[in-house]
Protein backbone atom coordinates (compact mmCIF):
# COMPACT_ATOMS: atom_id res chain seq x y z
CA UNK A 1 0.00 0.00 0.00
CA UNK A 2 1.62 3.39 -0.87
CA UNK A 3 1.79 6.15 1.55
CA UNK A 4 -0.19 9.66 0.69
CA UNK A 5 2.18 11.84 -0.09
CA UNK A 6 0.90 15.68 0.68
CA UNK A 7 1.82 19.45 0.17
CA UNK A 8 0.60 21.71 2.96
CA UNK A 9 1.35 25.31 3.37
CA UNK A 10 1.98 24.81 7.20
CA UNK A 11 5.69 24.88 8.48
CA UNK A 12 7.02 21.62 9.02
CA UNK A 13 8.91 20.48 12.39
CA UNK A 14 9.41 17.43 14.80
CA UNK A 15 6.66 17.04 16.63
CA UNK A 16 4.07 19.55 15.24
CA UNK A 17 0.18 18.72 14.50
CA UNK A 18 -0.46 19.90 11.42
CA UNK A 19 -3.94 20.27 10.21
CA UNK A 20 -5.26 18.88 6.69
CA UNK A 21 -7.59 20.72 4.36
CA UNK A 22 -10.95 19.55 3.79
CA UNK A 23 -9.98 18.00 0.70
CA UNK A 24 -7.24 16.33 2.03
CA UNK A 25 -9.07 15.17 4.83
CA UNK A 26 -12.08 14.05 2.27
CA UNK A 27 -8.77 12.12 0.20
CA UNK A 28 -7.02 9.99 2.68
CA UNK A 29 -10.93 8.79 4.39
CA UNK A 30 -13.20 8.33 1.56
CA UNK A 31 -10.86 7.92 -1.31
CA UNK A 32 -7.72 6.38 0.08
CA UNK A 33 -9.85 4.71 2.86
CA UNK A 34 -7.45 5.71 5.42
CA UNK A 35 -7.64 5.34 9.10
CA UNK A 36 -5.92 6.84 12.59
CA UNK A 37 -2.21 6.13 12.53
CA UNK A 38 -1.69 5.54 8.62
CA UNK A 39 1.37 6.90 7.63
CA UNK A 40 1.47 10.37 5.82
CA UNK A 41 4.14 11.94 3.99
CA UNK A 42 4.25 15.80 3.93
CA UNK A 43 6.29 18.71 1.81
CA UNK A 44 6.00 22.36 1.98
CA UNK A 45 8.27 23.39 -0.06
CA UNK A 46 10.73 25.03 2.43
CA UNK A 47 11.55 22.33 4.99
CA UNK A 48 12.39 18.81 3.19
CA UNK A 49 9.79 15.88 3.82
CA UNK A 50 8.21 14.47 6.10
CA UNK A 51 6.87 11.32 7.58
CA UNK A 52 3.73 11.60 9.34
CA UNK A 53 0.69 9.52 11.03
CA UNK A 54 -2.46 10.52 10.26
CA UNK A 55 -5.22 11.97 13.03
CA UNK A 56 -8.51 11.82 12.60
CA UNK A 57 -11.18 14.10 14.04
CA UNK A 58 -14.56 13.85 13.00
CA UNK A 59 -14.82 15.14 9.96
CA UNK A 60 -11.27 17.21 9.30
CA UNK A 61 -8.11 15.36 10.06
CA UNK A 62 -4.22 16.23 11.14
CA UNK A 63 -1.04 14.89 10.62
CA UNK A 64 1.14 14.53 13.70
CA UNK A 65 4.63 14.84 12.16
CA UNK A 66 7.53 11.52 13.18
CA UNK A 67 10.75 12.50 11.52
CA UNK A 68 12.67 13.96 8.31
CA UNK A 69 13.25 11.63 5.59
CA UNK A 70 14.23 13.88 3.04
CA UNK A 71 15.53 17.53 3.27
CA UNK A 72 14.90 20.22 1.22
CA UNK A 73 17.34 20.95 -1.54
CA UNK A 74 18.20 23.95 -3.96
CA UNK A 75 16.62 23.85 -7.67
CA UNK A 76 17.11 25.66 -10.17
CA UNK A 77 15.77 28.78 -10.82
CA UNK A 78 14.02 28.38 -14.31
CA UNK A 79 10.65 30.12 -15.17
CA UNK A 80 8.31 28.35 -17.99
CA UNK A 81 6.48 31.33 -20.08
CA UNK A 82 3.94 29.71 -22.06
CA UNK A 83 0.95 31.03 -23.94
CA UNK A 84 -2.40 29.43 -22.58
CA UNK A 85 -3.94 26.23 -25.01
CA UNK A 86 -6.76 24.62 -24.67
CA UNK A 87 -7.67 23.25 -21.71
CA UNK A 88 -6.22 19.24 -22.16
CA UNK A 89 -2.80 20.81 -23.11
CA UNK A 90 -2.15 23.82 -20.47
CA UNK A 91 -3.29 20.68 -17.72
CA UNK A 92 -0.61 19.08 -19.34
CA UNK A 93 2.39 21.88 -19.53
CA UNK A 94 1.28 21.89 -15.75
CA UNK A 95 1.82 19.16 -15.06
CA UNK A 96 5.01 17.74 -17.35
CA UNK A 97 6.44 21.31 -16.10
CA UNK A 98 6.33 20.32 -12.63
CA UNK A 99 8.02 17.07 -13.15
CA UNK A 100 10.59 18.72 -15.18
CA UNK A 101 11.23 21.39 -12.38
CA UNK A 102 10.25 24.35 -13.78
CA UNK A 103 10.35 27.23 -10.62
CA UNK A 104 7.48 29.24 -12.17
CA UNK A 105 4.61 28.86 -14.64
CA UNK A 106 4.06 32.15 -16.23
CA UNK A 107 1.05 32.19 -18.97
CA UNK A 108 2.00 34.95 -21.06
CA UNK A 109 -1.13 36.49 -23.28
CA UNK A 110 0.57 37.63 -27.19
CA UNK A 111 -0.97 38.38 -30.37
CA UNK A 112 -1.82 35.17 -31.85
CA UNK A 113 -2.57 33.91 -27.91
CA UNK A 114 -5.80 32.00 -29.22
CA UNK A 115 -7.08 31.36 -25.53
CA UNK A 116 -7.71 34.01 -23.45
CA UNK A 117 -8.84 32.59 -20.29
CA UNK A 118 -6.44 31.09 -17.66
CA UNK A 119 -7.58 29.03 -14.40
CA UNK A 120 -4.68 29.57 -12.72
CA UNK A 121 -6.74 27.78 -9.32
CA UNK A 122 -6.82 25.05 -12.03
CA UNK A 123 -2.99 25.26 -12.89
CA UNK A 124 -1.77 25.16 -9.37
CA UNK A 125 -3.84 22.16 -9.02
CA UNK A 126 -2.11 20.38 -11.43
CA UNK A 127 1.05 21.64 -10.31
CA UNK A 128 0.16 20.06 -6.77
CA UNK A 129 -0.80 17.10 -7.81
CA UNK A 130 2.00 16.71 -10.01
CA UNK A 131 4.84 17.16 -7.55
CA UNK A 132 3.25 14.93 -4.76
CA UNK A 133 3.02 12.05 -7.25
CA UNK A 134 6.77 12.01 -8.23
CA UNK A 135 8.29 13.23 -5.00
CA UNK A 136 9.31 16.66 -6.15
CA UNK A 137 9.65 18.69 -2.69
CA UNK A 138 8.25 21.88 -3.98
CA UNK A 139 5.72 23.42 -6.62
CA UNK A 140 6.13 25.82 -8.89
CA UNK A 141 4.65 28.99 -8.35
CA UNK A 142 2.09 29.84 -10.41
CA UNK A 143 1.69 33.26 -11.60
CA UNK A 144 -1.30 35.20 -13.19
CA UNK A 145 -1.42 36.06 -16.80
CA UNK A 146 0.48 39.03 -18.20
CA UNK A 147 0.87 40.34 -21.30
CA UNK A 148 4.40 39.86 -23.19
CA UNK A 149 4.73 43.09 -23.99
CA UNK A 150 4.31 44.02 -20.36
CA UNK A 151 6.60 40.68 -19.09
CA UNK A 152 9.67 42.09 -21.28
CA UNK A 153 9.27 45.92 -19.91
CA UNK A 154 9.65 44.72 -16.64
CA UNK A 155 12.07 42.10 -17.11
CA UNK A 156 14.03 41.49 -14.14
CA UNK A 157 17.91 42.38 -14.42
CA UNK A 158 20.36 39.14 -14.53
CA UNK A 159 17.53 36.49 -15.26
CA UNK A 160 18.69 35.62 -18.63
CA UNK A 161 15.82 34.46 -21.68
CA UNK A 162 15.85 31.18 -24.05
CA UNK A 163 13.51 32.18 -26.53
CA UNK A 164 12.34 29.02 -28.94
CA UNK A 165 11.97 30.89 -32.26
CA UNK A 166 10.45 28.50 -34.99
CA UNK A 167 11.50 31.13 -37.49
CA UNK A 168 14.88 29.61 -37.81
CA UNK A 169 16.34 32.29 -36.44
CA UNK A 170 18.40 30.86 -33.59
CA UNK A 171 21.19 28.09 -33.26
CA UNK A 172 19.99 24.19 -32.63
CA UNK A 173 19.38 24.27 -28.93
CA UNK A 174 21.97 21.96 -27.46
CA UNK A 175 24.95 23.59 -29.55
CA UNK A 176 23.62 27.24 -27.98
CA UNK A 177 23.23 25.62 -24.10
CA UNK A 178 26.44 23.69 -24.00
CA UNK A 179 28.36 26.24 -25.21
CA UNK A 180 27.53 28.61 -22.26
CA UNK A 181 29.88 29.99 -19.44
CA UNK A 182 29.34 28.36 -15.60
CA UNK A 183 28.33 31.56 -15.04
CA UNK A 184 25.52 31.72 -17.40
CA UNK A 185 24.62 28.01 -16.22
CA UNK A 186 23.84 28.93 -12.54
CA UNK A 187 22.32 32.22 -13.52
CA UNK A 188 18.34 32.73 -13.14
CA UNK A 189 17.00 31.70 -16.68
CA UNK A 190 13.19 31.68 -18.16
CA UNK A 191 12.49 29.61 -21.21
CA UNK A 192 9.78 31.74 -23.69
CA UNK A 193 7.45 29.28 -26.01
CA UNK A 194 5.53 30.85 -28.50
CA UNK A 195 1.30 30.46 -28.84
CA UNK A 196 0.60 28.15 -31.59
CA UNK A 197 0.59 31.07 -33.86
CA UNK A 198 3.64 31.87 -33.70
CA UNK A 199 5.09 35.35 -32.55
CA UNK A 200 4.78 38.05 -34.30
CA UNK A 201 7.61 40.00 -36.20
CA UNK A 202 7.68 43.17 -33.50
CA UNK A 203 7.13 40.27 -30.65
CA UNK A 204 10.52 38.62 -31.53
CA UNK A 205 11.77 41.72 -32.16
CA UNK A 206 11.31 43.13 -28.90
CA UNK A 207 12.28 39.54 -26.82
CA UNK A 208 15.59 39.80 -29.07
CA UNK A 209 16.38 43.12 -27.41
CA UNK A 210 16.38 41.37 -23.81
CA UNK A 211 19.85 41.88 -22.08
CA UNK A 212 21.32 37.98 -22.79
CA UNK A 213 19.09 37.10 -24.83
CA UNK A 214 19.58 33.25 -26.18
CA UNK A 215 16.82 32.28 -29.42
CA UNK A 216 17.11 28.69 -30.15
CA UNK A 217 15.93 26.19 -32.60
CA UNK A 218 14.46 22.89 -31.09
CA UNK A 219 15.09 21.31 -34.49
CA UNK A 220 13.18 20.59 -38.11
CA UNK A 221 9.60 19.41 -36.75
CA UNK A 222 6.87 21.77 -35.99
CA UNK A 223 6.43 20.82 -32.42
CA UNK A 224 3.03 21.69 -30.68
CA UNK A 225 3.63 24.86 -28.16
CA UNK A 226 3.22 22.14 -25.08
CA UNK A 227 5.50 19.77 -26.63
CA UNK A 228 8.15 22.91 -27.20
CA UNK A 229 7.40 23.92 -23.84
CA UNK A 230 8.57 20.44 -22.31
CA UNK A 231 11.00 19.60 -25.14
CA UNK A 232 12.83 22.55 -24.01
CA UNK A 233 12.43 22.24 -20.24
CA UNK A 234 14.08 18.78 -20.73
CA UNK A 235 17.04 20.19 -22.61
CA UNK A 236 17.42 22.98 -20.89
CA UNK A 237 17.56 21.12 -17.29
CA UNK A 238 20.22 18.14 -19.14
CA UNK A 239 22.39 20.66 -20.54
CA UNK A 240 22.08 24.06 -17.52
CA UNK A 241 20.33 22.92 -14.72
CA UNK A 242 20.46 20.00 -12.46
CA UNK A 243 20.34 17.35 -14.64
CA UNK A 244 24.06 17.83 -15.10
CA UNK A 245 24.16 16.25 -11.29
CA UNK A 246 24.20 12.68 -11.14
CA UNK A 247 21.03 11.01 -10.85
CA UNK A 248 20.77 9.65 -6.96
CA UNK A 249 21.60 6.00 -6.26
CA UNK A 250 18.04 4.17 -5.41
CA UNK A 251 18.15 0.51 -4.34
CA UNK A 252 16.95 -1.60 -7.44
CA UNK A 253 13.13 -2.19 -5.63
CA UNK A 254 12.71 1.49 -4.35
CA UNK A 255 10.37 2.33 -6.78
CA UNK A 256 8.45 -0.68 -6.53
CA UNK A 257 8.16 -0.70 -2.52
CA UNK A 258 7.56 3.08 -2.53
CA UNK A 259 4.35 2.21 -4.75
CA UNK B 1 -9.03 28.40 -43.58
CA UNK B 2 -6.45 25.82 -42.65
CA UNK B 3 -5.67 23.44 -45.58
CA UNK B 4 -6.37 20.17 -44.37
CA UNK B 5 -3.28 17.86 -44.22
CA UNK B 6 -3.78 14.42 -44.65
CA UNK B 7 -1.73 10.84 -44.33
CA UNK B 8 -2.30 8.62 -46.79
CA UNK B 9 -0.93 4.72 -47.83
CA UNK B 10 -0.91 5.22 -51.77
CA UNK B 11 2.14 6.51 -53.66
CA UNK B 12 1.98 10.20 -54.63
CA UNK B 13 2.74 11.58 -58.11
CA UNK B 14 1.90 14.54 -60.38
CA UNK B 15 -0.87 14.17 -61.64
CA UNK B 16 -2.29 11.03 -59.70
CA UNK B 17 -5.79 10.84 -58.51
CA UNK B 18 -5.40 9.37 -54.97
CA UNK B 19 -8.67 7.53 -52.92
CA UNK B 20 -9.31 8.97 -49.74
CA UNK B 21 -10.43 6.48 -46.68
CA UNK B 22 -13.98 6.92 -45.65
CA UNK B 23 -12.87 8.56 -42.66
CA UNK B 24 -10.71 11.08 -44.35
CA UNK B 25 -13.92 11.69 -46.94
CA UNK B 26 -16.38 11.82 -43.76
CA UNK B 27 -13.81 14.31 -41.75
CA UNK B 28 -13.04 16.58 -45.09
CA UNK B 29 -17.10 16.64 -45.69
CA UNK B 30 -18.82 16.63 -43.00
CA UNK B 31 -16.56 17.86 -39.85
CA UNK B 32 -14.12 20.64 -42.45
CA UNK B 33 -17.10 21.64 -44.77
CA UNK B 34 -14.88 21.42 -47.64
CA UNK B 35 -16.65 21.55 -51.39
CA UNK B 36 -14.92 20.28 -54.68
CA UNK B 37 -11.58 21.50 -55.66
CA UNK B 38 -11.18 22.73 -52.43
CA UNK B 39 -7.04 22.17 -51.45
CA UNK B 40 -5.45 19.14 -49.33
CA UNK B 41 -2.11 18.85 -48.67
CA UNK B 42 -1.22 14.95 -48.94
CA UNK B 43 1.96 12.62 -47.62
CA UNK B 44 2.61 8.76 -47.55
CA UNK B 45 5.90 9.08 -45.79
CA UNK B 46 7.72 8.40 -48.94
CA UNK B 47 7.10 10.76 -51.35
CA UNK B 48 7.55 13.94 -49.82
CA UNK B 49 4.09 16.70 -49.60
CA UNK B 50 2.04 17.47 -52.35
CA UNK B 51 -0.86 19.85 -52.61
CA UNK B 52 -3.70 18.27 -54.01
CA UNK B 53 -7.73 19.22 -54.97
CA UNK B 54 -10.62 17.28 -53.36
CA UNK B 55 -12.97 15.65 -55.25
CA UNK B 56 -16.11 14.27 -54.14
CA UNK B 57 -17.83 11.43 -55.53
CA UNK B 58 -21.31 10.99 -53.44
CA UNK B 59 -20.29 9.89 -50.54
CA UNK B 60 -16.44 9.31 -50.98
CA UNK B 61 -13.49 11.48 -52.26
CA UNK B 62 -10.77 11.49 -54.08
CA UNK B 63 -7.45 14.14 -54.01
CA UNK B 64 -5.85 15.21 -57.75
CA UNK B 65 -2.54 15.43 -57.03
CA UNK B 66 -1.21 19.17 -57.77
CA UNK B 67 2.49 19.76 -57.77
CA UNK B 68 4.83 18.23 -54.43
CA UNK B 69 5.33 20.83 -52.13
CA UNK B 70 8.30 19.30 -50.33
CA UNK B 71 10.70 16.55 -50.90
CA UNK B 72 11.05 13.65 -48.59
CA UNK B 73 13.88 14.09 -46.21
CA UNK B 74 15.89 11.52 -44.78
CA UNK B 75 14.95 11.28 -40.98
CA UNK B 76 16.74 9.97 -37.53
CA UNK B 77 16.57 6.31 -36.67
CA UNK B 78 15.58 6.15 -33.51
CA UNK B 79 13.02 3.55 -31.79
CA UNK B 80 11.30 4.59 -28.35
CA UNK B 81 10.30 1.69 -26.55
CA UNK B 82 8.04 1.92 -23.47
CA UNK B 83 6.09 -0.22 -21.37
CA UNK B 84 2.43 0.75 -21.67
CA UNK B 85 0.54 2.55 -19.16
CA UNK B 86 -3.22 3.78 -18.88
CA UNK B 87 -4.58 5.29 -21.52
CA UNK B 88 -4.47 8.99 -21.19
CA UNK B 89 -0.60 8.73 -21.01
CA UNK B 90 0.01 6.15 -23.90
CA UNK B 91 -2.41 8.44 -25.64
CA UNK B 92 -0.03 11.64 -25.23
CA UNK B 93 3.25 9.19 -25.55
CA UNK B 94 2.39 8.51 -28.84
CA UNK B 95 1.23 11.91 -29.67
CA UNK B 96 4.41 13.51 -28.52
CA UNK B 97 7.11 10.67 -29.77
CA UNK B 98 5.59 11.38 -33.09
CA UNK B 99 6.30 15.33 -33.21
CA UNK B 100 9.49 14.03 -31.88
CA UNK B 101 10.75 11.96 -34.61
CA UNK B 102 10.46 8.84 -33.36
CA UNK B 103 10.80 6.07 -36.04
CA UNK B 104 9.23 2.90 -34.48
CA UNK B 105 7.13 3.53 -31.47
CA UNK B 106 7.43 -0.46 -29.50
CA UNK B 107 5.53 -1.55 -26.27
CA UNK B 108 7.31 -3.48 -23.96
CA UNK B 109 6.11 -5.86 -21.47
CA UNK B 110 8.24 -6.13 -18.42
CA UNK B 111 8.12 -7.49 -14.96
CA UNK B 112 6.65 -4.29 -13.61
CA UNK B 113 4.39 -3.68 -16.31
CA UNK B 114 1.07 -2.73 -14.74
CA UNK B 115 -0.81 -2.48 -17.68
CA UNK B 116 -0.97 -5.45 -20.03
CA UNK B 117 -3.19 -4.76 -23.39
CA UNK B 118 -2.20 -2.03 -25.56
CA UNK B 119 -4.50 -0.88 -28.25
CA UNK B 120 -2.11 -1.30 -31.11
CA UNK B 121 -4.65 0.30 -33.61
CA UNK B 122 -5.75 3.08 -31.38
CA UNK B 123 -1.28 4.24 -30.82
CA UNK B 124 -1.63 4.25 -34.49
CA UNK B 125 -4.24 6.72 -35.08
CA UNK B 126 -3.03 9.09 -32.45
CA UNK B 127 0.70 9.01 -34.25
CA UNK B 128 -1.03 9.29 -38.23
CA UNK B 129 -3.10 12.65 -36.56
CA UNK B 130 0.13 14.37 -34.59
CA UNK B 131 2.15 13.56 -38.04
CA UNK B 132 -1.12 15.13 -39.87
CA UNK B 133 -1.71 18.30 -37.49
CA UNK B 134 2.35 19.11 -37.28
CA UNK B 135 3.89 19.21 -40.73
CA UNK B 136 5.34 15.76 -39.87
CA UNK B 137 6.47 13.59 -43.11
CA UNK B 138 6.56 10.55 -42.38
CA UNK B 139 4.74 8.75 -39.45
CA UNK B 140 6.53 5.91 -37.27
CA UNK B 141 5.55 2.34 -36.97
CA UNK B 142 3.52 1.53 -34.22
CA UNK B 143 4.66 -2.16 -33.40
CA UNK B 144 2.97 -4.53 -31.44
CA UNK B 145 3.55 -5.72 -27.82
CA UNK B 146 6.96 -7.17 -26.96
CA UNK B 147 8.68 -9.42 -23.89
CA UNK B 148 11.40 -7.16 -23.14
CA UNK B 149 13.19 -10.30 -22.92
CA UNK B 150 12.29 -11.33 -26.25
CA UNK B 151 13.78 -7.71 -27.47
CA UNK B 152 16.62 -7.94 -25.98
CA UNK B 153 17.51 -11.66 -27.26
CA UNK B 154 17.07 -10.77 -30.40
CA UNK B 155 18.44 -7.05 -30.51
CA UNK B 156 20.04 -5.86 -33.83
CA UNK B 157 23.35 -5.90 -34.73
CA UNK B 158 24.57 -2.04 -34.65
CA UNK B 159 21.43 -0.35 -33.12
CA UNK B 160 22.99 1.45 -30.03
CA UNK B 161 20.57 1.33 -27.13
CA UNK B 162 19.50 4.45 -24.64
CA UNK B 163 18.63 3.03 -21.28
CA UNK B 164 17.06 5.44 -18.92
CA UNK B 165 17.96 3.94 -15.65
CA UNK B 166 16.32 5.84 -12.63
CA UNK B 167 18.76 3.63 -9.92
CA UNK B 168 21.55 6.18 -10.73
CA UNK B 169 23.13 3.59 -12.57
CA UNK B 170 24.58 6.05 -15.45
CA UNK B 171 26.20 9.32 -15.54
CA UNK B 172 23.63 12.35 -16.57
CA UNK B 173 22.11 12.31 -20.38
CA UNK B 174 23.63 15.34 -21.53
CA UNK B 175 27.17 14.13 -20.93
CA UNK B 176 27.24 10.88 -22.06
CA UNK B 177 25.12 11.86 -25.41
CA UNK B 178 27.52 14.62 -25.32
CA UNK B 179 30.96 12.69 -25.49
CA UNK B 180 30.00 10.59 -28.22
CA UNK B 181 31.50 9.91 -31.68
CA UNK B 182 30.35 10.89 -35.05
CA UNK B 183 30.06 7.31 -35.53
CA UNK B 184 27.60 6.69 -33.06
CA UNK B 185 26.10 9.89 -33.64
CA UNK B 186 24.67 8.47 -36.69
CA UNK B 187 24.17 5.07 -36.00
CA UNK B 188 20.47 3.60 -35.81
CA UNK B 189 19.57 3.98 -31.77
CA UNK B 190 17.01 2.60 -29.55
CA UNK B 191 15.99 4.47 -26.08
CA UNK B 192 14.44 2.53 -23.46
CA UNK B 193 12.55 3.61 -20.69
CA UNK B 194 10.90 1.38 -17.62
CA UNK B 195 7.57 0.77 -16.34
CA UNK B 196 6.57 2.95 -13.35
CA UNK B 197 7.22 0.39 -11.02
CA UNK B 198 10.97 0.47 -12.50
CA UNK B 199 13.01 -2.51 -14.23
CA UNK B 200 13.15 -5.60 -12.08
CA UNK B 201 16.98 -6.19 -11.35
CA UNK B 202 17.45 -8.66 -14.00
CA UNK B 203 16.20 -6.45 -16.73
CA UNK B 204 18.32 -4.34 -16.03
CA UNK B 205 21.51 -6.74 -16.06
CA UNK B 206 20.07 -7.48 -19.42
CA UNK B 207 19.52 -4.52 -20.49
CA UNK B 208 23.21 -3.62 -19.62
CA UNK B 209 24.52 -6.18 -21.35
CA UNK B 210 23.13 -5.19 -24.99
CA UNK B 211 26.68 -4.75 -27.07
CA UNK B 212 26.65 -0.99 -27.75
CA UNK B 213 24.40 0.27 -24.32
CA UNK B 214 24.92 3.65 -22.77
CA UNK B 215 22.38 3.93 -19.52
CA UNK B 216 22.34 7.81 -18.29
CA UNK B 217 20.43 9.53 -15.70
CA UNK B 218 17.58 11.86 -15.87
CA UNK B 219 18.45 14.12 -13.25
CA UNK B 220 17.30 14.15 -9.48
CA UNK B 221 13.54 14.28 -9.86
CA UNK B 222 11.36 10.92 -10.37
CA UNK B 223 9.42 11.33 -13.37
CA UNK B 224 6.64 9.31 -14.58
CA UNK B 225 7.64 7.16 -17.44
CA UNK B 226 5.79 9.22 -19.87
CA UNK B 227 7.31 12.19 -19.07
CA UNK B 228 10.61 10.70 -18.86
CA UNK B 229 10.14 9.03 -22.79
CA UNK B 230 9.68 12.38 -24.12
CA UNK B 231 12.01 14.21 -22.34
CA UNK B 232 14.99 11.95 -23.41
CA UNK B 233 13.61 11.63 -26.76
CA UNK B 234 13.75 15.41 -26.80
CA UNK B 235 17.26 15.68 -25.17
CA UNK B 236 18.53 12.76 -28.24
CA UNK B 237 17.49 14.69 -30.99
CA UNK B 238 18.91 17.84 -29.74
CA UNK B 239 22.48 16.07 -28.64
CA UNK B 240 22.22 13.27 -31.45
CA UNK B 241 19.07 13.72 -33.72
CA UNK B 242 18.47 16.08 -35.86
CA UNK B 243 17.83 18.86 -33.81
CA UNK B 244 21.75 19.32 -33.86
CA UNK B 245 20.59 20.97 -37.44
CA UNK B 246 19.37 24.78 -37.67
CA UNK B 247 16.07 24.77 -37.75
CA UNK B 248 14.56 25.88 -41.19
CA UNK B 249 14.21 29.43 -42.20
CA UNK B 250 10.84 30.06 -41.83
CA UNK B 251 8.98 33.53 -43.07
CA UNK B 252 7.95 35.14 -39.98
CA UNK B 253 4.04 34.69 -40.66
CA UNK B 254 4.19 31.14 -42.09
CA UNK B 255 2.61 29.14 -39.10
CA UNK B 256 -0.06 31.58 -38.95
CA UNK B 257 -0.94 31.85 -42.73
CA UNK B 258 -0.51 28.12 -42.25
CA UNK B 259 -2.62 27.40 -39.33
Amino acid sequence: MSTPRLFVESDLGPGDEVPLSDSHAHYLRNVMRRADDAPLLLFNGRDGEWRAALAVRGKSALARLVERTRAQTAEPDVWLCFAPIKRARIDFVAEKATELGASVLQPILTRHTAVERVKVDRLRANAIEAAEQTERLSVPEVREPVDLARLIAAWPTGRRLLVCDETGGGPPIAAALGALDEAARVAPWAIVIGPEGGFAAEELKALRDVPQMLAVGLGPRILRADTAALAALACWQALVGDGRSPTPRLAIDYLTSRG
